[in-house]
């Protein structure tokens, strides 16, 4: 039995959702990790980790449109506003979401289903870099 | 240390919560897993894993009429409709919710309270099977 | 490779967001934990676990603030009523979070971010004790 760790930095354009699967079963595939369990952590309180369909592109687009219209930039209702208008609804959005995940992985693959991505849920509007903790325990 | 992985197939009878606390309950005890981690992956985007009360059904009653009302079949806002009114919906209930859980086992006694139960949400209006895997690493 | 278990007891005034990040930071350090993974796990349907922003308390009160309006007490909506008018809300809002969390640990220090904190979000309108399992695997 053994462990690993790793940090990925990935960099947003902004509000949107960006599979880094690849980058994932890259680290897996690089270590030779064979069975045992992935944890994913997001260092972050404004952005989110999500298994999101990976086929079509227009999920992502609903699911944007669906948390603009739950959360609005700019509500009324919110007093911590000091970065701007998506300040407090990035919060909001991650609460709502979460920021870590675990994924069995079984004969050198994770567990994801065939239309599972791995997405970083960027919600703030302008560019940010977002690390990523990995952490492999298993054989 | 040791692991052990399976894969749990559920059918649903359409949308609904269904508890699988028993099968879950059930492998473990045919491992004789004692002390260590498990950790349940469900292998779509359309349905979710959930901890919830376990005692007076109307819970779940209010938790599908709540959600019914948060996230409307048929809403004029989304784009993805390939698989019908309850395609987009169901996407985004996961969204809210989550597919993948892990729970303490001490003593070969999952660390679930009193009332807790483990659901699989199933979102789609008709009749699916879905898949979750299952691991252990402990003792 | 080695595995402890932990069960905190924590008393709440009512709803509301409270930090515990240094009982289990003092749990990690009194066991000289290392490098692994930390689990925590709430034996409760009427409170969450969350991942959240500890700097600026005005987030706390928007989160509030956001989740009051979102699922109202005493809905008319609700058929689940027996524990008063913030029962069922209490069930939905930890649906819509978690019960929850896994923290990779590496040289001593859990992978939370520089404004991460760990927080036990209670949903109830009167005062609660509420448990957490923790588990440690690693070294």
């Amino acid at each position: 039995m053994r462990q690993a760790f790793h940090e990925l930095s990935l960099s947003t354009r902004g509000r949107g959702l960006y599979d880094f699967t690849a980058e994932v079963a890259a680290w897996i595939r690089q270590g030779k990790y064979q069975n045992g369990l992935v944890t994913l952590h997001l260092r972050h309180t404004s952005a989110s980790l999500l298994i999101q369909e990976n086929a079509d592109p227009d999920v992502r687009v609903d699911l944007e449109n669906f948390f603009k219209r739950l959360v609005p930039d700019g509500d009324r209702l919110f007093i911590h506003t000091c970065e701007g208008a998506d300040d407090m609804p990035a919060h909001i959005r991650t609460a709502l979401t979460t920021v870590n995940l675990s994924l069995p992985l079984h004969q050198g693959r994770l567990a994801l289903g065939t239309w599972q991505g791995i997405y970083l849920w960027e919600h703030r509007q302008a560019p940010h870099t977002r690390q990523v903790v990995l952490h492999f325990i298993g054989e």
